[in-house]
């Protein structure tokens, strides 16, 4: 098996020999830049990783996998721009860094990039690369029209809230598993249970970064804790408060939410407080091992000795109980 | 061979039967508003006529045209928002209907959808289509870049113009017409003509816009003309006349163009009276003559009989003729 700071290695190496054929700069220099602003490289290597299953030959799984992490940086800078965020990485984001024109044209060549890249797929293997890449695409904005949506909606329920983080952030680390299965030649249900795999792995992530959000230790988060619940985002222990509050705590959440007054960090310590009456913490917890656990089994049901997915395991292991 | 008005037909029949599968409907009705508003529908008939010179079965090629009808208007939606274009088809532009987020997203979706439509691209033609599509969305970005970076700039060359529409306008009828024919079997030389066909035909449509924005009939052009003028727009006309003016021409096409206090009609006026003096009209005229013959020449290469082509000599004609 070849070991996860390999696997990261290749990717930086080809992150770094990318090329853009002709100008103009304009349109590619943002490319670079976000691509090299770092980040976790986590969906390339998901599929690199799963290729690595079944078989040692990766090298040419490596274009697939660039189209995977190029399309998540396309889908950031998209959102950036709608979401109105200034920062990524601790860099200012591309439509802060030069306009939101720019963001939108370099991040729409991102994608086009991304499908470029896929375009040198194998032929036995191109239509079902192609199709589940351009399904997981089109549900990944239906995330984000839903995330956008249930930002200016009222009640939220807790089924609509996993649908919304199945779509926006889970369909790609299963379409990286299963990408990565077909180039390493799987037999479909493998390929399948990577892909459920992936999902599972997805929702936990997601559960885990609306957890440190509230509780992480802003010394090793990197950042200040609370920052969602002062931007009112509506997050799955927001949105299970509010689906097992009283009405006396659903009145509080609803009021210091959307107060103007308030000042920050009593709003942060309100909210808190009653996500802790609610036991919200613990829940979420259970929430992000059940599916931690799901994605094992996932990967238990494969045709392959256990040690073929060791590493996938560590790396899953490790998005559990990372800290930022 | 089938009439073009019948090509059409199918198109718009086509066009109706998309469904979007679930939700959100903040992503999608954005969409089909876009689709419903109308236009030529010419990237598409060219897709299907060109399929139809060699196969008098164009059924499984109508998935591809309405991918590249998609496509377009994937492009106008998003270079819409970035003109800061209020109007389209004399309707609300998507941006103004809705919102910019909704136009960067469900335009995203736009792009996406063009491919999952490709996808479904008989297996065997399916890599070069898909790689010809994503070279040819590349190259539309790469001009829309190259026309924005125009408008900040003072002197363009007319070759820089020309690269600069080739890109942006010509490359997608050239695309339409190489896949149509890659999926109605032609052979390869055939393909790479009527992509040549669709790079003249596609020039020659262009200085036909920027033509017609001066010296159209408004009562026909269906507008009022001079927009490009006082928009201080680069058009051909403007590029050649700037390349050609003496000094005292020179002098007042810049300060005209970008007064603030000259009015409207007595900016159009001016502009036009140096036009006329460098006799602009007619050389813009010629150049419009010389890529339709052309265009013409590549379809005269075939290796089929006149008669197979004579309806996409018709559509050629008519939009070299047309009036708005």
């Amino acid at each position: 098996m070849i070991e996860y700071e390999e696997v990261l290695g290749r990717i930086e190496g080809a992150i770094g020999a990318l090329r853009f054929e002709g100008g103009p700069s304009g349109l590619f220099t943002p490319i670079v830049y976000a691509l090299s602003s770092g980040g976790k490289r986590l969906r390339p290597a998901l599929t690199l990783m799963a290729c690595n299953v079944y078989s040692d030959e990766i090298e040419g799984t490596l274009d697939a996998a660039l189209a995977m992490e190029m399309f998540h940086n396309f889908t950031l800078l998209h959102d950036d721009l709608m979401d109105g965020s200034s920062m990524r990485r601790n860099r200012p984001t591309v439509h802060v860094q030069w306009d939101a024109n720019t963001a939108i044209l370099s991040g729409d060549a991102m994608l086009v990039t991304a499908y470029k890249l896929l375009g040198r797929t194998e032929a036995k293997y191109l239509e079902a690369v192609l199709n589940l890449f351009s399904q997981t695409a089109m549900d990944v904005c239906r995330g984000q029209q839903y995330d956008m949506d249930f930002e200016c909606r009222g009640a939220v329920s807790g089924e609509e809230y996993m649908e919304m983080i199945r779509l926006k952030t889970a369909v790609l680390p299963a379409c990286c598993l299963k990408i990565g299965a077909i180039f390493g030649g799987a037999p479909p249900e493998d390929a399948d249970n990577l892909y459920d795999c992936g999902i599972n792995l997805g929702l936990a992530f997601q559960l885990q970064d609306d957890l440190l959000d509230v509780y992480g230790d802003p010394a090793v988060f990197g950042k200040a804790t609370g920052g969602d619940i002062l931007a009112g985002k509506k997050t799955f222990l927001l949105v299970s408060a509010l689906s097992q509050a009283s009405s006396l705590q659903t009145a509080i959440l609803t009021k210091v939410l959307h107060s103007a007054t308030v000042k920050a960090d009593e709003k942060i310590a309100a909210i808190t407080c009653i996500y802790d009456e609610l036991g919200i913490r613990e829940q979420t917890a259970r929430q992000i091992q059940k599916f931690y656990n799901e994605a094992l089994r996932r990967l238990d049901a494969l045709c392959v000795p256990p040690v073929k997915t060791q590493i996938l395991r560590n790396v899953c292991h490790r998005l559990l109980v990372r800290q930022s």
